[in-house]
């Protein structure tokens, strides 16, 4: 996976610019939004905003008929100001503050996330014609990004909390989450057999009460280091387990299916060009050196945090070392003075032996949660800068 | 170590205020920069900028007749624009970009971090009657925050690059750092006889050079949950080590001493307040509850990054505890869609079982790292708000 011929010419014509920077290719996300609908006929995609709130992906996405799925009333706000109505918003953070569901109701968004009964409490109280949909716990297993427990219940919680949301009249559904950067296909299907046996369970109350949406939430994956299947084999797979344990149940009538893909749609579509600051080592004799860019961990790249998302790197003496130029091994290190910045220590990372102060550095496939993470000023370096083409 | 009054009396009076925010009594800045001077006597105290960058706590400690130290060109104007002169700053990153060196030299910056030959370099032609210090490696044995490899050198390396730097005319000296919130008041020691070392070797030179500066750095603690010893015994600790490793060198005269306080000089003065947003379990019969706040680990709180830095939090409950209300176990998270923001979950934290939705908690000591490290904007939640009373 290369960088677009839109972002190959941009960058081409970029050495005037400050970094570190940005840039994004709307056409890539657009590309990529197809992608996904045509492997995912039956879902309605809802893009995770967070991944990248930029103006021009959400117009881009507009365009293309996307939903859209928001963690606060900031980005509820960012959605209505670019022209996104209320119905095509899901308001999918499971911790809500009381006063910001009441916001989102009154702005009309009717669809919301929880995962406890306080919570549910404030949707039947504050969002009475509301779909509320619940999120189930899942282990993460095969996922790139740590996935905590943070969110989600446990299945026995997310059914009682499923009726009791049903007792209150509101319309429910049921949601999880596999993991960011999700490798495995598979992991859909544990997860969906546990939301058929949640719908089971409502279909048999004595007023059977059927599922109104299943969320299978995001998990579909930007290229770094690692090979992944295409996205036609997770619309296979997941349209498999959907039939496998809904069919019984509903037969071809299936719950309004949606999908929150984030990462997938923009972290292909980004480029972060960084400058080497410094290339040095702390012995003469080390075999190790170390490349210190002009960004880090506090200024775009958090999600190296604990090695776990590994970009590629393309730096300007890669064609020298195709060509036989020597590389040596590298430890990876933002400009900040806080001995956490260093991006990659343990992860094997080796950049050519005549890369020098002053040269530029690529990291490929940065469009996804980059630009928002960025700290406001640590060490009184700016935020970072991003443009749209 | 209590909130000081003029802090009470502030969050006393702020329920009208938007959570989260920081608070910082700049009384308290005062008190600690006299109360550090007055343990290191020999030392010119320079205030690390990135700790808190707030006009108010810079005006408050020039006003003190404090130095500085900065980590980047925005600090640097930071400063200047506070009134600083810039013979009071050290430039101290050891990680700078050629033009931010010439930028810093243009502004009549005379004092420079390095530590590896190409960073020798840019200092010998961008500031050439500069004095540059050498940063030697620590082990941060002791210290909470975790200090990595990223700094500094083997004594060796600063060995042959402090007579390289002789060689080209700067004036030179030793740095070091012996890891932020320093629990130990001896780690300065180790340090001390290596800096020792490499005066001697300068003394040993045809031409004898003697050490312009000894920077023994910062590491001197807020108080979190751990006690930690008085601030005098820290001086005195340092004074001897001075004593016996540069006595033997250069009698009574020594070199100028200077150190970079940031966090002991900021951190006890801030109170950030939070909000409930939830309190939930995973499953009825967990014993564990989850508490989400309104901030968390990209709105401020990235210091509990592997939960290093372990905050004191104070709840509306706290007084009835006392009286014999229950507290249980909790893992406490921040109000973000990421799954990574959790803040406490292997630390035993334990809160109020009447903890609710709605509750003010106040996290004590964060006067420190905490504004400038949010981010500008993750999950469409504000950066945190800071005050200064």
């Amino acid at each position: 996976m290369h960088p677009s011929a839109k972002l190959e010419a941009f960058l081409a014509n970029s050495s005037h610019l400050q970094t570190p920077f940005v840039v994004v290719d709307t056409d890539v996300v657009a590309q990529r939004y197809d992608a996904l609908q045509a492997a995912l006929p039956m879902a309605d995609l809802f893009y995770a905003v967070k991944a990248n709130p930029g103006r021009p992906v959400l117009d881009t996405l507009i365009a293309r008929g996307s939903f859209f799925d928001v963690a606060s009333v900031g980005e509820i706000d960012l959605c209505l100001n670019a022209g996104v109505t209320p119905d095509r918003i899901s308001y999918g953070n499971t911790i809500k503050k009381r006063g910001h569901v009441e916001y989102a109701y009154d702005q009309g968004v009717r669809l919301f996330a929880f995962d406890a009964e306080p919570e549910l409490d404030k949707l039947s109280q504050a969002a009475p014609e509301a779909t509320v949909f619940c999120r189930v716990l899942c282990d993460g297993k095969g996922a790139e990004w740590p996935l905590s427990r943070k969110f989600g219940c446990d299945p026995d919680e997310a059914e009682r909390l499923l009726h009791l949301a049903a007792d209150r009249g509101l319309k429910v559904g049921v949601s999880f989450h596999v993991g960011s950067q999700q490798g495995n296909v598979e992991a859909w299907d544990a997860a969906l057999e546990i939301a058929a046996r949640l719908a089971r369970s409502l279909m048999g109350r004595t007023e059977p009460v059927r599922l109104d949406v299943v969320n299978v939430g995001g998990g579909f994956p930007g290229i770094y280091q690692r090979e992944m299947p295409s996205i036609e084999k997770y619309g296979e797979a997941i349209a498999a387990s959907l039939a496998r344990h809904f069919g019984p149940l509903y037969g071809d009538y299936l719950p309004r299916i949606i999908a929150e893909p984030g990462r997938y749609l923009v972290a292909d579509a980004g480029v972060l060009r960084t400058e080497v600051v410094l290339v040095s080592r702390k012995h003469e004799m080390d075999e190790k050196r170390w490349v210190y860019l002009d960004c880090g961990k506090f200024s775009g790249l958090a999600e190296t945090m604990e090695e776990a998302i590994r970009y590629r790197f393309r730096t300007p003496h890669d064609e020298a070392v195709e060509n036989g130029a020597p590389t040596g091994a590298v430890i990876i290190a933002g400009p900040s003075c806080d001995s956490a910045d260093v991006l990659y220590e343990k992860t094997d990372y080796r950049m050519p032996i005549a890369l020098a102060e002053g040269d530029f550095i690529d990291i490929i496939s940065t469009g996804a949660y980059t630009t928002t993470y960025s700290s406001v000023g640590f060490n009184g370096f700016a935020p970072l800068k991003d443009y749209y083409i």
